[in-house]
């Protein structure tokens, strides 16, 4: 493998055109106050306090206008199919030994979603989800007991066995972003239903998310980071130190793809091409942690209408997720405090939607 | 009825004694740290974060204890035939003109209630609880328009027509307390299942709520009232000064039951009332907005053990909820902003107690 820091070189920043940069998909804006005003008078009777439902008004409201086409008028709105993706990847920056989870991780994680006794997997059965994992890029191969029946399907989109250390080259070359962003939209293409749940499975992938929330919104990089409660107080200092180490090797990216490049990983970026083109068939996508929210990030840079079709599902434990939110704009649905990632918050918070859309159709 | 304030000739506080007195219920307290032990590890394999389900494991825990019993092994936890009671009652006091609502509201939600058309019983519906309705003292009669079949059974356990006026002498009797809570409890007896989730209907009871806030926790009553958005500047200074003058008047209620008495509401009685029946039995209580964590206050003021039973659903719009949560120093699932009451939030609340129990039987 090629582990000359070719950034230093100053290639040319990557651009959305046909020079080598992603495809693109179009996405529709989803405004329409007309709908809005009729549904809040349909969401709660006369008499009731305005605004009564709070937070379950403008989830609706988001909903029945994702679903609202001319061809679909909300009268006929259903969530069909929910799919949960987990995309799995591994991160050269683990090399560091910054991480308070040990790498293989990312590994067992996996063989747990595929036998089906992962927490998120408990939670996908029980709202009813279908789970696909998909290998965008993990270390190791997976090796499941001789005689285990995989109950979920494992796709192989690997873009490589791991990002590149980024605190010694950038993660990906440019071309590697580029086909993990369309391996991203590529997975959505294939799946049925109109709702997208996208979870995330990638030791140090917090670490990543942190560099591309820092890089994109201009957040001082020791907030992004903030403390990690399971590493002491010597360890905090030099996962910052090295962090900082990393953010000024890439300080001339600044270009949303050449920052995913540099300090992205191949989930994240997954994760924002299958975004892109889930909005783009104006299905709902339901957000997890730390690591969706960074390819939420990536994904609005890209294409801004994306995050009409975006629905955060929690805040994380993670300090640099409620920075990201507020950086976004966004509430999320729930706020628990979850240190795991899978998509388990992104399924927590799936019941809220369906009651929202009970309350519409009521 | 009579309206002479019998508050200010100084009856003797009320104690839960022969004299007089509720019958209150023994409830025995959950905590076992060998079970928590145990179920901690099962919650989350090896490897993952340390509380990695954040919420969700306390969450899981409590339940569990709830449940754990000699006769019923935790491998044996099941979440059973939950109800929907929805205590409606009338509050004197918005004859003050001090309630954003107007005062038909509470007959209006009981029949919608009943019709099956009130946001509760959409969402009861969808997730599978049986909803009950108890007339705990409302004003008027429930009149369903002709030809109306009722969808859910109201229970007639009125102890008045409405409160008395608060401002003008105490809201109850002791008597009518002490009624309020047996019959509470008794409704509660007569119900199946291991699961109660409590809802109210009263218009103006959130400045009874405020009052008990201020009264029973020492909480400055400008605080417990905060601002309610749906009054004006103007409005918002006559409905506190209004308040104090309740406050000032029953200065010498102290003692719980004769706060609850002095400035309580049939609901917020019965409910408590509830609560501690529920508790006695082992059963799962889910608490909804400020009128319930009221009575919550009241409950654990009566019988302290009963908080061990209490599941805090959420976190409702008004301010005085807010701090009533942190004093009762507990953690609320959502925040959603809701300003109706019904039971909603403990209903949208339910698919994470069914998540935290899947994960422990996984």
């Amino acid at each position: 493998m090629d582990l000359r820091p070719f950034y230093s070189s100053g290639p040319a920043p990557l651009t959305p055109d046909p020079s080598g940069g992603p495809r693109l998909p179009a996405i529709a804006p989803t405004a329409d106050l007309h709908l809005d005003l009729v549904l809040r008078q349909r969401l709660l009777p006369a008499g009731y306090p305005a605004h009564g439902l709070g937070q379950l008004e403008s989830l609706a409201l988001q909903l029945a206008r994702i679903q609202n086409t001319p061809a679909l008028h909300f009268d006929l709105l259903a969530l069909d199919a929910p799919q949960l993706v987990v995309f799995a990847a591994d991160h050269g920056l683990v090399d560091e030994g910054i991480c308070a989870m040990a790498a293989q991780m990312t590994e067992q994680q996996v063989q747990q979603l595929l036998r089906g006794d992962a927490p998120a997997s408990a939670l996908a059965t029980l709202h009813g989800f279908e789970l696909t994992v998909v290998d965008a890029g993990m270390a190791t191969p997976v090796n499941l007991p001789a005689g285990t029946r995989a109950k979920a399907p494992l796709l192989t989109r690997k873009i490589g066995y791991g990002t590149r250390n980024t605190m010694l080259s950038a993660a990906m070359s440019p071309a590697q972003a580029v086909a993990a962003l369309h391996a991203g939209m590529d997975v959505v293409r294939h799946l049925p239903g109109n709702v997208l749940a996208l979870g995330d499975v990638g030791v140090g992938n917090t670490a990543s998310a942190a560099l591309l929330l820092s890089r994109l919104c201009g957040v001082p990089l020791a907030d992004a980071c903030g403390q990690d409660p399971s590493l002491d107080e010597t360890q905090n200092r030099v996962r910052l130190e090295k962090l900082f180490a990393a953010a000024s090797r890439h300080r001339k990216a600044t270009a949303t793809l050449d920052v995913l490049a540099a300090m992205g990983g191949f989930e994240i970026a997954m994760m924002a091409g299958a975004m892109l083109q889930a909005a783009s068939e104006r299905r709902v996508v339901l957000v997890d942690g730390f690591a969706g929210g960074a390819a939420a990030l990536v994904a609005r840079q890209l294409v801004p209408a994306v995050m009409d079709y975006l629905v955060f599902s929690h805040r994380s434990a993670d300090p640099g997720h409620r920075l990201l939110l507020i950086h976004l704009q966004v509430q999320p649905l729930l706020d628990l405090e979850l240190g795991v990632g899978q998509g388990l918050g992104a399924l927590l918070a799936w019941p809220l939607l369906t009651a929202s859309q009970q309350l519409l159709e009521h």
